[in-house]
């Protein structure tokens, strides 16, 4: 097989590092950016990637009339000169959230034809910039946010009864821009990667109506706030439909397809064939692990889905379900892991490497870790229960235990988890 | 794209018919069976296909001088007229169990080199036909196996020390039948197929030894009763070891990798491109079900792992863990298929076939059951709440509602599950 634990574990690293620099403003920004513009060119944005993303157009417009302001999560901060940056809270939104989406509309206003509104969006900027329409409260809309995520309602029901309480989703933003041309430059952290959900699209044309939004809280049976129910019974201030926004154009720049994209050739590189399964995988983290070992053995054995020496890819993310025992240390990265390890019972020439693009797997200092064959007779040696740590959800101390947790620290972009198996 | 929903049922039922067919001896033992021999054929068998294996044998081979004695399980039992049929009890052997394996050693007893034995085993046969070594007894053995389950020993190490228990086990039969030349037929429903694993490889030569016994005892801290103690203490009853048994050979004439490349066959000549990610994946039920629908969606929305349509294939066993909820009515395949379709949430374009290729998907009188893009909406327009159903493991009643359980009978073989996807 000729593939030394040394090379393997380079290799995995060097995937996951080129699907993470994929993703990242500082490297791939200025590829996407559209021509100059002829006039002022103010920049607004939202998003745990905002802050990196300004400070990449700066770096490559130094000669552009540049200003605006974009808002990210407290803590995701980087120094710029021209473009503000203003700090506010995920994912529940606080009164910074509501000032930052006042001044960016106000920024907008009355640009001429020659000017530009560039829009930086990426995951969680529905939160960081929140504008409740006239009438209503950021208080009134929590509510009905959580009697929705309590009806059961999916992501794309509640974002139509949300952008219809909103001044700046749904588009508003875009259309609040016009004259001037908006392109908005997005990071997807979403599975299907649509422009109208991330950030619940404030640049993009919303195709549902209030109606839909009454039809809706009717269908699960939630009763509104009076305040709520006042807003939407009106269809006056209705979001920007299809074909409307013509001045404005999207531009994905990173979505975790982009990011095994860029792993897969990595992988080429290398000598291996990839395959990808899939950009938005979800499932119990564990179990995913137990799956993809079995399809790891597959190739081993059988050399089907195909012939090794392959890599395995997947992106999206993974789901860790506490039970009544509680919570160890550890993310859904780290307890995938662990889970594939159990499966593969040291499976010879089988590595794997997996890790949330963001660098952080849930709460702790590391973006994922590594497996290798002697994972769990190394852990053993160390005093680690492989079974009863992944029972306690304690997958963070296994790996740190051996010295196997990667660390990149934070990278602030997000384009969720890549997770990576090596068969030899 | 062209597929109507009459189609895409017709063509997933194609596939799950002809995986197994592929599996079914009366389909395909006699393409495997060796020369006749020149003198006696004494035919012995142990496991869930034993009877209608037997039955195959004497369809093919009219003219041979045969006779012999295979054991099955209780109501496993087909008509013959040469080889006698016995049954037993599963999975806890029973007083024919031993009484089975008594009569088929003493039938390979006493023949000449130009006879032959032909050994037909398949899944179940370790407690079918199970006969304890000298001053052991039944219970002695089912006490050690119950420590060895709780002691999270893996099932090669739990049939190392059965191998070291048994007079028939870990190629004890084989050796019995010297001079005569030995020729095992099997079916395989344990993952990696490994012949010495199905039914504890009575004619298959055995790599461990008593010291190997005596150290997993030692190390997984199980004190066995004195008789045990005292058989597993001497090392001169050894099994027979590789390199040993030259005059027996194994052929494997079915296994779940086997049916599944039958089924990507039938899935070519339908038009679909099948992709087998593994033989023997593993993980709970429902959780595999949201995996491969990322799997599914990744073929319609981006081409990968590869281009519509295409068909998702997948064979092994996922588990239904039964929380303090308790369970209703429903099998391991029509949980995952519930599993699938709740992740799908009808999206278009993909339908999926999963079932027991033994006909019984649980306790339940259905083989699995078939998904449409529809399945949600129509079982919600009967009554039946998908969430609360497969939250209450009653995926049956779901299926069952709606009328699309798939129902075979009980097919006498089983290689496991498969599992089949239609992205059209």
């Amino acid at each position: 097989m000729g593939w030394s634990d040394a090379r393997a574990r380079a290799v995995l690293r060097e995937v996951f590092d080129t699907a993470v620099a994929a993703a990242d403003p500082r490297v791939m920004l200025a590829g996407h950016l559209p021509e100059k513009p002829r006039g002022r060119c103010v920049v607004v944005g939202a998003g745990k990637s905002a802050a990196v993303m300004a400070q990449a157009v700066e770096a490559a417009w130094p000669d552009v009339d540049l200003a605006g302001l974009v808002v990210t999560r407290y803590g995701h901060a980087v120094p710029t000169r021209r473009i503000e940056v203003m700090q506010s809270s995920h994912p529940v939104p606080d009164a910074n959230s509501e000032l930052a989406a006042r001044r960016i509309l106000a920024s907008v206003a009355g640009l001429g034809p020659d000017d530009m509104v560039l829009a930086l969006i990426s995951g969680g900027g529905s939160a960081l910039m929140a504008l409740p329409a006239e009438g209503l409260t950021l208080a009134d809309k929590q509510a009905i946010n959580k009697a929705l995520l309590a009806s059961g309602a999916t992501i794309s029901e509640m974002n139509c009864v949300r952008k219809h309480l909103s001044a700046i989703k749904g588009g508003r933003l875009a259309a609040a821009a016009a004259p001037a041309r908006v392109v908005t430059l997005a990071i997807s952290d979403v599975p299907g990667d649509d422009p109208a959900v991330i950030a619940s699209g404030p640049t993009v044309p919303d195709p549902t109506s209030f109606a839909d939004a009454r039809a809706l809280l009717a269908r699960f049976a939630i009763t509104p706030a009076p305040a709520i129910a006042a807003r939407l019974a009106q269809d006056a201030d209705e979001t920007p439909k299809p074909g409307s926004l013509a001045h404005a154009t999207f531009r994905m720049i990173a979505t975790p397809a982009m990011a095994l994209a860029a792993a897969a050739g990595a992988a080429r590189r290398a000598g291996l064939a990839p395959l990808i399964l899939g950009d938005a995988l979800e499932g119990e983290s564990r179990e995913m692990g137990t799956v993809l070992a079995g399809i790891a053995r597959s190739i081993a054995s059988h050399g089907q889905p195909l012939a090794a020496p392959a890599l395995l890819l997947s992106g999206g993310e993974t789901t860790v379900s506490i039970g009544a025992g509680g919570a160890g240390r550890g993310g859904r990265n780290t307890e995938f892991l662990l889970g594939l390890a159990v499966a593969l019972q040291g499976h010879g020439g089988i590595w794997a490497i997996a890790g949330d693009t963001d660098g952080i797997d849930g709460t702790e200092d590391a973006a994922g870790a590594i497996v290798a064959p002697d994972t769990l007779a190394r852990a053993r040696a160390a005093g680690a229960d492989p079974r009863g740590l992944l029972a306690a959800h304690d997958s963070y101390s296994l790996f740190d235990a051996i010295g196997d947790l990667v660390r990149t620290g934070p990278t602030l972009t997000n384009v969720n988890d890549i997770r990576a198996i090596l068969v030899s």
